[in-house]
């Protein structure tokens, strides 16, 4: 401890929780942990007034998020060229279930991130930053790979969002008993939701399962996996 | 069969799928079946230029789209008065892992449908839309459970989205195998990914499980729960 506070986003009112504000969070390490634990994103943005949200799979590295696509989507057309977004991931943790209709609820983990989308155009960069996406989820897997060509890596829109502002918010809770449930049985408790990893199917003549994909044994939590993956020592053609 | 096509939505610009158009559908079958698979939606509205997305639970009636919160709400105040939104609810169903970078990606689900949100203010409305949640969610519950009283009700705010666009887009492949992958054995295939329920934490003095929750047994597949949940006779006083 030397006595300095942990790095924190500072909430403007476009990040500032209004609704129950004691579950939110400012701090890196607890966005952080949520982003790590995730592989898709909801990348919101506008066009002509119009929202749109996109599903896709994102990764951070420091204060940056990243994502693809084909150079086709309109997604990296309207954000591409400087456009505010919001990203956001979510887990749902599990179903809240009550005596009385208003003490239903779920417990959840999410973090909503604010900043501008710019296309990274730079080959050097682009190439740089797809291997660091492999590694990020599978890592050392790089050096196991075909390497991705030129005309390949011409075809990927790679997007870059410096978050600006972030905010966490959570619920991990059993359902609220309110004086007026007093004596209703109906029963309550919380019915806890997991998202795991399922036995792998493999193409025929591969390869053995090697040490990137470790991480991803059945019936494990693919939160757990991502962030247990993202913590590992990268590739040396990445290092 | 009597000749008649199934129902569709029709897309223009808005919600046409451009990139991969082969894996979109925009029957409402197709539609209808991701969305009542989920619980969660990220909702995309517009507030002064900026984006948000935010999850929240949300259910479907018809081609009606419903979500509620506190009447505090950013997103309620921002969509309640008739602003467009974009909501959409994804899953990820698996980790697809090539011989090359550019062969990785992701099986999934999704859906994005676009309409303009509106605050349900009616009481009547609002108790009948709240009590088909809960059984939507958890068939027949509703008989068991304390009434809400008016003061609760005043202090949920319901937004209910007809339907105006929607568009499904799906993948549920092995990984791509491209002629310069030849030769690579770095191993190959799919990471299956399952949502599923964990085992009940009961509150104290809990009355016993009932037919309303036999969906959600623990290990079954959340999108199978929900799915066979709405599918279910609903509370007679909802009926």
């Amino acid at each position: 401890m030397d006595g300095s506070a942990p790095p924190q986003f500072h909430p403007t009112p476009r990040s500032q929780v209004r609704r129950r504000p004691q579950r939110a969070a400012y701090d890196e390490a607890t966005v952080f942990s949520i982003l790590d634990a995730g592989l898709m994103a909801h990348v919101g943005y506008v066009i002509e007034g119009q929202p749109f949200v996109t599903p896709t799979a994102y990764w951070r590295e420091g204060r940056t998020l990243y994502w693809h696509g084909s150079a086709a989507s309109r997604m990296l057309d309207a954000v591409g060229d400087g456009a505010p977004v919001c990203v956001t991931v979510s887990f749902l943790d599990g179903l809240i279930v009550g005596r009385s209709g208003i003490t239903h609820s779920v417990n959840y983990r999410s973090v909503m991130a604010y900043g501008t989308a710019r296309v990274v155009a730079d080959p050097t960069a682009k190439r740089a930053a797809m291997e660091a996406f492999i590694d990020r989820l599978y890592a050392g897997r790089n050096v196991k790979l075909r390497p991705t060509t030129d005309a390949e890596l011409a075809a990927i829109t790679l997007v870059a969002m410096k978050i600006e502002e972030a905010s966490a918010k959570m619920k991990a809770t059993a359902p609220a008993e309110l004086p007026a449930d007093e004596g209703w049985t109906a029963w309550s408790g919380v019915l806890p939701v997991e998202t795991r990893i399922g036995p792998a199917i493999a193409e025929p003549r591969e390869g053995p399962r090697t040490d990137d994909l470790s991480p991803y044994g059945p019936g494990v939590r693919l939160d757990e996996a991502l962030t247990r993956a993202c913590r590992s020592p990268r590739s040396a053609r990445n290092a």
